[in-house]
């Protein structure tokens, strides 16, 4: 029996204590975009650096000027004949609105027995992201109970502040760059394939946010006195809104496509192969109809070709019918890009887009973050080869190498700043309700991702250097 | 000397004694729209019910399930040698978000000096309506103080859910006719045609309002997941909206003008040589591209074309950034209708016109009032002849008779239930900025208004009631 076995022995005898842990971490309101939150998301910042301090790691809080990263190391990083890898999770969360349809509170979380048998862990960021960096924490833990150390350099970097488009990121990244030296980054922060079949992410996509608030009257209207006369910011901003897409469901900004590279025909046929699992996940949401670009499956939107969402919209009435012609209207929108779009390029084809369709009454202005780039994964990276051969011993099944409709900026900036590759392995499911009410990971996500990454510590240890000698 | 001239000298004398108390009622935060002030609703009845009764009204509460109707009586109503006139006005005031607008406390009233040296009344309902109301009740404590009786039989009926769209007003008028008889409605609730010239508005629009729901998936999606793949339901809701218009700016749902019938060409040849006060309003709210239908003035699109608005839309994130995809969207719109269109139909073939339009992923709800239709007056009715002559004689011009784009439920179904017409004056401004924040009452409207209401209430005595003889 090697080490390895018996590490996935404690890994599944101290499951328990494990889940106990995550719980502690998982009630903290750790939102990172409500400002009212920020001491709680130092709570869980502190909670963790003492937790895995806990471990054996040496543990400090690494200061932003936003929530601070925990930053750990294990391991003599002068040792040079061992891999060093660099995790990175986030341990901020999302907000919980709308509140009231989470059917357990979201800060409470509990295990769960689904009516199909399955066990559950319920609770805001179970699987986006504290249960997922649990699923690395645990594995951690397993090895060092058992040898007393790594097989390979551990440094951890969490982040808290992923969901609120990670401002202080890449600064951070700039700055402390001497203390982040590695060779690899481990990110976990995606999805499996599928229930049974494992998935190391190798394409994000990149992601900006523009806010675009149309400006008409001086102020609110009595829309008997003005309406049919006034210019109605609503209006045109439903106008501005329809217009973003053609009848082919295309982006309509000139010059939005201009950039994108078309995928090569042969990784099309690969992506039909893998089936159509988009499909089934459209199914599992309550519809039918994909609303694609002409001449695009599913899998090639998601993965391959650039998408504009519009995620939110607000203005005028917002309680019971009231005759009011609103002075201001607003919408959100979310851009996820593709290979060489560049986001400044993009947000300013789409600012002169809207602001050529405002009516010389009316005046726009627009709020935006700064948005990352596109990532993409060569697939013979020997991490990537290692990492897969891990995820095969556990679940018994070739991982997928998927493309991905998500963005992680940190992922982009780890290879601009650092240097570094990241091999992106999670245990999410689809189902899990990331980003909406009752969010959860399946015990099962946890309990195999756990022993998963002990898998993958111990592949990755065996990584000829020679690679990192000749690459960097 | 006459009567009249010693109303007025007394009304003058006794001014800012009638601030004082307007000032009292101003304080009750009576919001129709919000149950959580349905007390304060109550508190305002009751107040005025006191107040009236304190001028020499017998006075109580009409309930009506909802908000309750203040109800008075003043005067010999078995002598029907003189005319009796209904008033009807309404306590309860408009909502006050976005209350951070306000320079002033809504519910806290004061005087204020505007940098033209014009005193205005500064808070919520100070024109509408609970100033216009007391425009009436203080010309009718002139005529008690003076005469201890009124010139004509008067009932008071202030309602108490005008801006919630008076869901108990028309069963009350059915089932309370019999206390309501009277020969004609005065109404206060309207406004000048300009600072100087006063009006008496002789066409309502119609008015309901509807609320679309764009039902897409199931629960609130990651738009990383599911962006430019699942139906976005603010997108469905923006084609929608968009769709609602057409080039033209003719409302696009089919049938909308089947009912509407041609304003006469005099008509519209008088309208036009009353100017163009509409666009004027326009430049006093910042704008200056009327968004008309083409073929028509500004004046004709507010008197006599119907228009469709876009109230408010929500859905989605409504607070920082968030990539979701909204399992709903809503808009809220209202619907103002002329001559012989009918609410329900209108609302039908906008249900249909809008339900023919979602793409079969998605589903459609609505939630709507009932609405009332439009209302009209010929322009020989004799009480209309004897406030204009009131209003000539307190301000020196004959006033105008315009359309009005506003509706007020109450005016048709007096008409409908109770047989009665209904002289519309007010002393409103277009910059009262009513249902809006910063709402002000000219200290110059509230004080002629009442002088107007005092040489009104005599000459409308002198009314021939052969009138009511041969027309009822």
């Amino acid at each position: 029996m090697g080490a390895i076995d018996t590490v996935l022995g404690l890994i599944d005898e101290h499951f328990d204590r494990s889940i106990e842990k995550l719980f502690e971490l998982a009630r903290i309101p750790s939102v990172s975009s409500d400002p009212a939150l920020a001491g709680e998301c130092r709570r869980a910042a502190l909670w963790l650096s003492d937790y895995v301090s806990s471990l054996g790691f040496q543990s400090r809080l690494m200061e932003t000027g936003g929530h601070p990263v925990v930053y750990a190391i294990l391991g003599d990083l002068n040792d040079t004949t061992k891999p060093h890898v660099l995790f990175y999770g986030h341990y901020d969360v999302q907000p919980v609105d709308p509140i009231e349809k989470w059917t357990n509170p979201p800060f409470e979380p509990k295990i769960d027995v689904a009516k199909d048998g399955t066990e559950r862990l319920l609770g805001r960021g179970m699987s986006d992201d504290k249960g997922q960096i649990f699923t690395f924490l645990e594995a951690c833990r397993g090895w060092i109970e058992h040898t007393g150390t790594l097989p390979v350099n551990v440094t951890i970097f969490l982040e808290g502040e992923e969901e609120a488009g990670s401002p202080s990121l890449e600064r951070t990244l700039i700055e402390q760059a001497g203390d982040l030296a590695a060779d690899v980054v481990l990110a976990c922060d995606s999805a499996m394939w599928d229930r049974d079949t494992p998935a190391i992410a190798t394409r994000l996509k990149g992601l900006f946010h523009d806010k675009v608030i149309v400006h008409g009257p001086n102020r609110d209207l009595h829309s008997g006195t003005y309406g049919g006369v006034a210019a109605n910011p609503l209006r045109v901003l439903s106008n501005i809104l329809a217009g973003l897409y053609d009848a082919d469901n295309r982006v309509a900004i000139p010059g939005f496509y201009d950039e994108v590279e078309q995928v090569p025909a042969s990784l099309r046929q690969q992506w039909r192969e893998l089936g159509s699992a988009a499909d089934a996940a459209l199914g599992d949401v309550g519809l039918s109809m994909p609303v694609l670009e002409t001449g695009y499956t599913a899998m090639e939107q998601t993965w391959a070709r650039p998408v504009v969402d519009i995620n939110g919209v607000g203005g005028g009435n917002q309680g019971p019918p009231r005759s009011v012609l609103p002075s201001q209207a607003w919408a959100r929108l979310s851009f996820r890009l593709v290979a060489s779009q560049k986001p400044d390029v993009i947000r300013r084809l789409f600012r002169e887009h809207v602001a050529s369709q405002v009516p010389s009454d009316c005046r726009v202005s627009f709020e935006g973050d700064d948005g990352c780039g596109a990532y993409a994964l060569k697939e013979d990276n020997p991490f990537l080869i290692a990492a897969a051969r891990g995820l095969e011993a556990e679940w018994g099944r070739q991982p997928k190498f998927p493309g991905s409709g998500g963005s992680i900026p940190a992922i982009g900036w780890f290879k601009d700043h650092l240097g570094l590759d990241s091999i992106m392995v999670g245990f999410a499911l689809d189902d899990d309700a990331i980003h909406a009410p009752n969010e959860k990971y399946d015990v099962r996500s946890m309990r195999k991702g756990t022993r998963s990454w002990a898998r993958i510590l111990e592949e990755v240890s065996r990584v000829d250097l020679k690679w990192r000698r000749t690459e960097r």
